[in-house]
């Protein structure tokens, strides 16, 4: 448990570690961190949830910090207002590292000293903690990339680390995966960890379906675009199409189309075509990867336009077991038409950790599979993300779906 | 046909007939219309939809107002601004009445002059029109009651037209209904009328579960708020807690706390409890009346409350046949925790009509029943109402459920 | 004393006669007030200020109301807020004409009854009243004008009520009018009424200047506007040009485009040139009217383009007792560069109405003149009107200067 | 003029030195500026205005930071968003750091190079490009110090250098200093450097009065407090006191009152008094300091409660001439009642220094003096420093006046 723990610790760092000091304490909205905050918020979760409560005599590092860095957890007292996380300068990045190395040496030294009972005590917060600071890992990801495509420089996150991708290069004809429907179960099956907002598992019904063998591309959003799907009011949820008017929105988040000022800053000429800004910095658009940083409402306008629909969580869930089934997890979030609920018979985790899930249970929409930005082994089949329908940050794309 | 056709539109007069000229043109926030506003939209309704398509040579009353009368028909031009919808002084009550009786007119001679295959291509297109205008009806009342509800002078809306309530003097003990779950049909049966959200109907699987025989009522309510209901965040969704601070919600939306100063106004003094304002205008609050004008957050934080949870859509529409189901379209709309989407197969209406219901699927919160303001007859137990979670201003309630 | 209250009284009543209960009931910003609101307030004036105080025995007419008709008399209690004035549909304007009958009664009650004595305390506070009034007649034209202007049906709020205007029909060649500087004395000089901001007089130090003989006019402003005028930051200050960017000016605030599609809907064709919405509604413009409802910042931006300035409100005062100095008072308001602040020594006037002008030094900028909808005989050379610098639904206009 | 020029652009590395790469990145409001962004749009001034025009054959550094860091010249080009400033990590300070030294060696090269016809026509702007510099330089801890004041953790932005105050430990009794008024001449007397905004120098007449031969204090300010200052409407203007209510003002900026729940984060009691914050961190009150980060709507409505007014900008000229005027610019600059505006014969600078001053002459109101934070030797008595009244993040306070 040591050495997992040791390993989920350490890759924080790493992918905070092409980033500087001022890179990572930089906010770019209300929505989004800075790198160093997530440090130290996941750091804070240990200590609050796991050593305060658990490691006899153990004494906040500064008890300062636990105001500045509790994220939501209104049973742990108040907290420093979210939009003004980026305001932090103090503490500085070395003394979050600090707080790490400290924080890392006590819960080893917790488990170290752990008997049995206590390890069956202190394990699940644990365990949590870990797959909190995974998510954290992705949120880290993705805010910094906003962070960077605000500034004009578009400056790279990461300049050689992005993952080996799958993807062919040209994009494969789409496939349509049969399901006959009928009654499924959904829901983690009880094996290794899961949230609590993955249970109980349960049956429900489907009806007939077929869904998608992968994920829409770019070239696919491209010809959306050039017909004209951000001017045709009939594709759109009205929500959605009031955001397309009030935001101004043309294409996905991060795409320049040619006529991009920043284009001519960068030296590319007009004639040069769609760029999308990732991890990796600006590139040229490349037409066989999967569309992202879209928002629910352009998901499911794309999904009318292509004549199709986008699938029910569940049904992705039935479907994603078909050995067929590509891209589940390692290239973008897909939405879902399921807005995010609790499942029957749904109680939040015991404890102070009761705040994880549940409170958020209403004006969301469930994604499900998994990015390029999340750490390996992190996302299951059973796995509910969720986001407000209007946002657009993160790497979230979308499969889609039709009734047969 | 012409006869329910002449009723409804007679209803929709008589229910404006107690305000005068300027009650009936105020709006007292975007989500709300005038009153005016409600009798120019229906006619509008009929005369796009019915008369311009279908009644051969009929000439436009006046298009100017088919610019200012369109709610949100994108496929129908460019439409006034909703929020301005208070400022349309002209025209006047007295035009807009004369449009209706102009377009009354058209629509009896169309009836009168068709043979059996009009009859069948229009008959579906008066029929939606006059639930259209029903629903209208009660949103005049929601609307009216709101817009009154912001002047300090608290007039009645309908001093003497509030239907005699079935409810007993005391509030009778809460028994809750159990049902065994497993596969149940839920949606339209397809006899007589429904929306397109109502269908398809189709079978879903539920767990065992009860709910309450009757909605919770004022009394009961008045405890979760003596209780700290209020400023307690453990209760509520993160969004719903959000909305209680900043909103500064201590109650619903039109109880009158002890000590507000409109009271004084009133010569009501401090020690007479809490007043409710209605359709009646300012009542002391009565104990056995079911709570109104709730957000879905605060009805879901009650629910949490009481120990208990909101039942979904589904377990609503098949509890419902039940012969203990009091109160099931009379009283108050009542909160689910379904999130508003589209069944299995769902396709919107063809024609001028496919944004009716449709392209409002994300976003709002399932409500089910009926309230003292809907029309009789109007409801259905499939029928749909949906409004965003935050929305109070409506004759919105709730009915408990729990696992079994 | 009785007959001028009487005929400022009902002046104020046969302005508001060719509009509706409707119209007489709408706000369309929260700048702007009401028809009702106007009548109602004056009618407030006197009775909060110069009835209650002074009439011995007067009982209020309805207690609700000072707290609904005040405007922003802090040490007279609460009031109601100024944006929520378009939601009293009650009183109902009927009723307001019925306390406007009844306060007028008392009024006149008062002032037969009065002995020398009385009649000199209350002849301030009458006198104030009255021009509090005509003041106020010009906004019921000023607002209605603005609401009106949000209604695309842009129905004429006067439709044969124009004043004749003295401008000739072609617009005669600019003269510039020289002044030698030097000291000269400014403010009231004590002969019948003024405001306490016209006080006290004192003697100022002027430039050699030069101010034009008549306003700028529709032809040349819209030489302005073909020339770039508002596409060139340059030619403004810098709250200025933010203003023209964030609302989007191009023109006047009640010109309209030939592109306009309001003009279409009107069924006026493209070629048309501009046309200007005013009291007696849509017309085509008239090159040689002054122009008007301009901001301050419209002002200075077409006066830098024009290579001149605007004037100082003290060369305003003293270049107007030129014979030769036209359009003074009878055409529109004539911004200056002058701030809106105290003279020195100002003290605002005692009691109730110190709350009058002087809580409102800062922020504003002084107009002088007076404008085709201010009363006959209410401004004066020395009177000082004030707007913030964005406002732009007044009947304000502009006079070039120059230094010399 | 080398030496002088290393000694200004020295001095605004020494001030910045204190803090940290991250404390140098961050933006805590619109208004305010990250230091970093300081110390490159200086450096852009010299390279933009002086550089690029005057030296043959320069090459910009970096031609995107040209879009960067313009501050507001329309005709240098479109620029970054000022609120976004905060977001800019890149160019990382080390980055800045070698523009700066790029750019001030070719600034000493120029001036080596220059024959006395060179020197004559770049020395201006040189000498400009040095005020701009000092100007920001007080900026730089004007903003650094509203961004800790938004740190929980209060953090002190230059410990140990607050320069030594020439306050008595007591304060001393207030004394009036008379003035006979009359005819002065006012603005810049023609040597040295001085602003266009200065001039030209001109005569004006002024009524006797008398002015403070001292700042208020703490002391004083805390009776104001006392006696009830926050909550009484008729002591403010009307703006003012708007801002109190919908801003929840209580006391200046960066006072923190008894109850403050920082003082007991940072363990000190209820009962210590008053505590403010300065660039030397959190310090009891000192009653005998010039109250300090008031906005003008604060001092006007102090000095309405003391019975006193603010001087006019030219009383304060007219007076600081004075030997027993104290605190004249040493301490905090000083609201006058005077909005900011042209003098008569005002011209912008030629060329692109053109939107130095000139296009800022609206909404504002001028303070006069200088502050602690001012570079010695920056200012003088004709020097007009100006800000819109609601602003109080800066050295502002307060010296009264009256009429004789």
């Amino acid at each position: 448990m040591q050495s997992q723990f040791e390993a989920v610790r350490a890759r924080s760092l790493a992918l905070a570690a092409p980033l500087s000091a001022e890179d990572q304490c930089i906010q770019s909205m209300p929505d989004a961190s800075p790198t160093k905050w997530h440090l130290a918020h996941t750091t804070w979760f240990f200590e609050a949830l796991l050593l305060a409560p658990h490691a006899g005599g153990y004494a906040l590092f500064d008890r300062h910090w636990h105001y500045l860095f509790n994220s939501y957890y209104e049973a742990l007292g108040p907290r420093h207002p979210r939009p003004q996380r980026g305001l932090l300068s103090r503490p500085t990045l070395e003394e979050v590292h600090a707080w790490r190395a400290h924080v890392d040496a006590a819960v080893c030294r917790l488990l170290a000293d752990a008997d049995a009972q206590v390890l069956a005590a202190i394990s699940p917060v644990l365990t949590l903690g870990l797959h909190h600071e995974q998510q954290h890992q992705e949120l880290m990801l993705t805010d910094i990339l906003h962070a960077f495509s605000c500034n004009p420089l578009l400056p790279a996150c990461a300049p050689s680390a992005e993952p080996a991708l799958r993807v062919a290069a040209s994009a494969p004809a789409l496939d349509w995966l049969a399901h006959a429907g009928g009654q499924v179960e959904v829901g983690h099956a009880g094996q290794g960890f899961a949230f609590d907002n993955e249970g109980p598992r349960h049956a429900v019904l489907l009806q007939p379906f077929a869904i998608a063998d992968r994920l829409v591309n770019c070239a696919e959003y491209a010809q959306f675009i050039a017909d004209g799907g951000y001017q045709r009011p009939e594709l759109w949820l009205s929500e959605g199409w009031a955001a397309v008017q009030t935001q101004g929105w043309r294409h996905p988040a991060y795409w320049l189309a040619p006529d991009d000022p920043r284009l001519a800053l960068h030296g590319i000429g007009g004639a040069s075509g769609w760029h999308v800004f990732g991890l990796d910095g600006l590139r040229p658009m490349r037409p066989e990867r999967p569309v992202m940083q879209l928002s629910f409402y352009e998901a499911a306008a794309y999904a009318e336009w292509a004549g199709a629909r986008l699938p029910t969580e569940f049904e992705w869930e039935a479907a994603s077991a078909d050995a067929r089934f590509c891209e589940r997890d390692d290239q973008a979030w897909q939405w879902t038409r399921s807005a995010y609920g609790p499942y029957p018979g749904f109680r939040p985790l015991p404890g102070l950790a009761a705040e994880y899930n549940g409170k958020f249970m209403v004006g969301q929409m469930v994604l499900r599979g998994g990015s390029l930005a999340t750490p390996a082994g992190h996302s299951r089949p059973s796995y509910r993300n969720f986001f407000p329908p209007a946002a657009r940050w993160q790497f979230s794309g979308l499969r889609l779906a039709k009734d047969l």
